[in-house]
């Protein structure tokens, strides 16, 4: 059977950084996120039985390679589950997460892939069943099952079977809102996979870090629970600066900060201090997003458009969670 | 009797990042430095009986307030050391350390009035005592008392008695140069002391900190007995991007990097990228310092001055310990 899913991507405010298993994708520390409307996955699975084996396009091109790879491996762990270990499936993907916004377009990929071929191959799951094996495609995918606010909890058991995300609020509890902010040099060096596992193996900060996340997600869930605006920025800007710490005391150090990060940074500062709530959070790499308040929309696009460095600003919406076609 | 002594500043390359004592000047960790020529403080000190109270002149303005509160409390050390809690003194100091460059000029001004001010009251020190004493003026200051390479060794005992600097090479050691790189934009908003004392209380970063600054002592010190400027450099820059990563931990959250700082530090990478062994470091504030060979003088210092946002370049060797006159 045909299936079609909508997933959006997700912007975390408690980050995700590090893995206790690689291959199960399992965190050493829980995360939270607000997932964005405007950064959308459309995917359609059809496994079918006269398929001798999988196909994938992705915005009408035919994909092969590593990225091919990913995905058949993904739906080898839906087929497993269903029992159908010889019945391949002809995948095609609308991304429409644009690349140099730095949002991981995986998130949105894998949570709209295993919605659509979970349905397709006739499985029925739970949405925590289905954050769970988001997981296994893509880490920070699995809090995109959800609209507004999701929390991946990171669980206890080796098999990962505890380590799903559930919603914490959804879209309609509170309209935040997250201007993404486009730099001219947008190159990644380190990986995130990468910079997170040298930073786990190397960093003397990575159990500071860890011990900090209990309170920060408490501190962040009664935020949100509140809409208390000032705290849950407060919490996403420490957090992501704790994060970014971490790669500092690395060996070989490393940072996903250019100079253009830092006025970025300065900017949202200053907007503080002229009485604007904004808050940063930047993900593994240079771009950064800023947390704002709809009545702010105007006067932060504007004063984040005028930074030097910036090329563009891109603005969202909390946004809804899986939907099935 | 009067007595004359100059000391120059000292550029840290494992950083002093905390106190354990605030009043006698304790660290949380051992630190090393290299001491640099051409900035320096030469004072002059001249305790007489004839005085109802201290005197200070800097650069030949008479200093009142908070400057000449710590000058005077210094002396009172130097007094009661010398059983002569009565007597005052004229102090004169040229300080020939521009404040722009974002040295420490507390590191010259104390270890030059430390020594003056012992000598004109007749107090017959040792490098050791000297440096003892002086660490209790301005922490870093202690280890001026020697030129080249010294480090401060931080001691265990409740009095500070064995937290003093001791000489590990000589500058006829090795020729190592320092690029002082001044940025358009240099206010300092949290003060190195302030920024200390928010980062020991509040950082999940600072025991790994501490955890890591032994190895790095080890591996530095052998980089500078075998002269291995990678390695110097490499371990240089890893540990004060290790304390500055501290900072970003602290409740608040703070940095002392500017957007420029960001883009002087790229620029050494790039360097290194094109085979010109370039190291940085920077103290609290967001001036950069670059470490270099003599015969990559003129490169590095061209390529400094290229970098938008830099003002000035100050060029320095290593330099002498206190000298008396």
């Amino acid at each position: 059977m045909k299936a079609t899913a909508t997933a959006h991507t997700n912007i975390a405010l408690i980050k995700y950084w590090g893995k206790r298993n690689e291959s199960l994708i399992l965190p050493t520390n829980s995360s939270l996120s607000l997932t964005l409307d405007g950064f959308r996955t459309t995917t359609t699975v059809d496994f079918r039985d006269e398929l001798s084996q999988d196909t994938f396009t992705l915005n009408d091109e035919i994909i092969s390679g590593e990225q091919y790879n990913r995905v058949t491996a993904f739906l080898d762990l839906i087929r497993r589950s269903a029992g159908k270990n010889n019945l391949y499936a002809a995948v095609q993907s609308i991304n429409e997460v644009p690349t140099a916004a730095g949002f991981a377009s995986s998130a949105s990929g894998f949570a709209a892939l295993a919605a659509a071929g979970s349905k397709s191959i006739g499985l029925q799951v739970t949405d925590q069943e289905l954050s769970r094996l988001t997981r296994q495609g893509s880490g920070s995918a699995c809090r995109s099952i959800y609209g507004g606010f999701a929390e991946w909890k990171m669980g206890e058991q080796a098999d990962g079977s505890d380590s799903f995300a559930v919603p914490v609020a959804p879209t309609e509890h509170w309209d935040i809102r997250v201007a993404a902010v486009i730099l001219s040099d947008t190159m990644k060096k380190v990986s995130s996979r990468e910079g997170m596992k040298r930073t786990v193996e190397t960093s003397p900060f990575y159990s500071g870090w860890i011990d900090s996340i209990p309170s920060d997600m408490e501190q962040m869930k009664k935020g949100i629970a509140n809409r208390d605006f000032e705290k849950v920025g407060k919490i996403a800007e420490a957090n992501c600066l704790k994060m970014h710490a971490t790669t500092l005391g690395a060996n070989p150090p490393f940072t996903y900060w250019l100079d253009t990060t830092l006025a970025v940074m300065q900017t949202v500062r200053s907007m503080r201090d002229k009485g604007i709530a904004a808050y940063f959070t930047i993900d593994a790499g240079p771009n950064v997003k800023v947390l704002y308040l709809p009545e702010d929309e105007k006067n932060v696009e504007k004063t984040l458009r005028e930074t030097p460095g910036v090329t563009d600003v891109i603005l969202s919406k909390s946004g809804q969670g899986v939907t099935y076609y």
